[in-house]
């Protein structure tokens, strides 16, 4: 099974409280697709500047991304992040942010992508997730949609519009809450779907996740982790392994969504507990397995 | 099965976002106890003065509190707090502290409470908590240990004294941390477990609570709400159903804590839906299986 993901494939610096990295592989894209290459044939939506190294196209190629949707501007450079994270891992800081390349883009759907069913729209400004969605052929089986308080800020009538049209948002609690106006989740839920959406994914972090649709409600814990190495990409690690194995069983019922759930925290797991991409690009479907399985040990309990 | 509850029975006043009380029932042990009410039958021992009404001690009988160790003391009054939550419910302030019959209070226990097997030291000073099991005829089969920063920031030592007494301490994500002086919630676990403990539960409000051992983890998670009306009582609720239901079922295996953890989670989701005692006190067997069958729900997920 194929996916499309829209997500930006960047250069990070991270500084986190135990270790720190010069300019590395990162950015939405990059992190959606190495996760849901372990499910699915990703198809790469972004573009890199002249300055994007061909050993970073081959990471991505060796991990089967369909590349024919990445534009390769000759007079742009890549976009590039830098950011501090606190003690408390939770918080961070931005140094440095540099769109370039992503200034003015626009993406463009290759043909060869205009009939897959299944389609991540990453982080990036709600117009150009829509773009997406409008190049397709027909409407796909399954939209997903990540999304930030910048667009709520910035451009809440547009997100809107874009929002009406997927099936599932991903978004943190916080975002939930400016997005719906409801301090409760549940709540806040409940007016997120009555905007379009049949799902609705809240992210809380080392606290799990919770899937809601209009009457039904699943929780998800985070795994605890003795040492949290950089939190970079977790969010994103999970909606790749989230939008991937629903992709993988091409079912999209409650009851998938909340395996899905499942794997996807497990993915986000591995992603926290090294540098950047480094974890996500050296996984087995064996790894991946037995840390599946430690969610079922770590939530079951008889009646 | 009988379980020993040193805890406050007090007076509250509360005020909440969405409702406000006068004087009311309250106290950590009396939320423990009406929880714990449901599965054991607690022997209270607390203190309360002559202005305690007839009325609070017959609902406390009619929940078959033992109320042989309950000191009534005629010259002073019975402890009352008050407190406002604010618009979020995870922030208090304290308004009034009026210890009262507190201030000078020694637990005495009856002769019919010192071969009781199970034991919840309620959150009071640990030099007090102590002085229950001392009077004990001999090592009970089981001891929860509930307590807070206060005792950490004054008393210290006494209190890992008593923590090294017991086989289950009860704390929520931050004094767990200023405990361990470890941020990770796993590593603090095993600090604390290496101080005594054979189980550590960091209870983690609206985002649930974890319960350790030296090498096994279980998450169980807080029922999402649409309407929290008073958080007050919330915690002890829990204890009181933790330690109650792992008394009837007279195991202290790492099952029966899981088991337990979700029962305690289930009666505390009732607790924070009315004003103080109101929601615990009016409890039946079949809501309880009801609400506890909802956490099978909740987390139940198929591989």
């Amino acid at each position: 099974m194929k996916a499309i993901i829209f997500g930006s494939i960047a250069f990070d610096a991270i500084e986190t409280p135990v270790a720190k990295t010069d300019k590395i592989i990162g950015g939405s894209g990059t992190y959606i697709c190495f996760s849901a290459s372990y499910f699915v044939e990703p198809q790469s939506v972004c573009a890199v500047g002249y300055d994007f190294p061909e050993e970073f196209i081959k990471k991505l190629e060796d991990k089967g991304v369909d590349l024919a949707g990445m534009q390769r501007k000759s007079d742009e450079k890549t976009m590039f992040w830098a950011g501090r994270y606190f003690d408390d891992m939770n918080q961070r800081e931005t140094l440095v942010t540099e769109l370039n390349v992503l200034e003015n883009f626009k993406p463009i759907l290759p043909d060869s992508y205009k009939d897959t069913e299944y389609v991540m729209l990453g982080n990036l400004h709600p117009a150009l997730q829509r773009s997406v969605l409008e190049q397709m052929n027909k409407r796909p089986k399954f939209v997903a949609l990540d999304t930030m308080d910048l667009w709520m800020n910035i451009t809440m009538d547009e997100l809107k519009k874009t929002i009406s049209m997927v099936d599932i948002i991903i978004i943190n609690d916080e975002e939930a809450r400016q997005l719906s106006g409801e301090r409760s989740l549940p709540r806040a839920a409940k007016v997120i779907c009555a905007m379009g959406p049949r799902y609705v994914i809240i992210k809380k972090g080392e606290h799990g996740a919770m899937l809601f649709n209009s009457d039904k409600v699943f929780v998800a814990p985070a795994l605890p982790l003795d040492n949290v190495v950089d939190p970079t990409g977790a969010g994103d690690t999970f909606a790749g392994a989230f939008l991937g194995y629903v992709a993988q069983q091409d079912n999209t019922d409650f009851e998938t969504m909340k395996t899905a759930m499942i794997v996807a925290s497990a993915m986000a797991s591995f992603t926290v507990e090294k540098m950047g991409t480094e974890a996500l690009e050296n996984l087995t479907a064996d790894k991946i397995k037995e840390r599946v399985l430690k969610f079922k040990e770590l939530t079951a309990f008889s009646l």
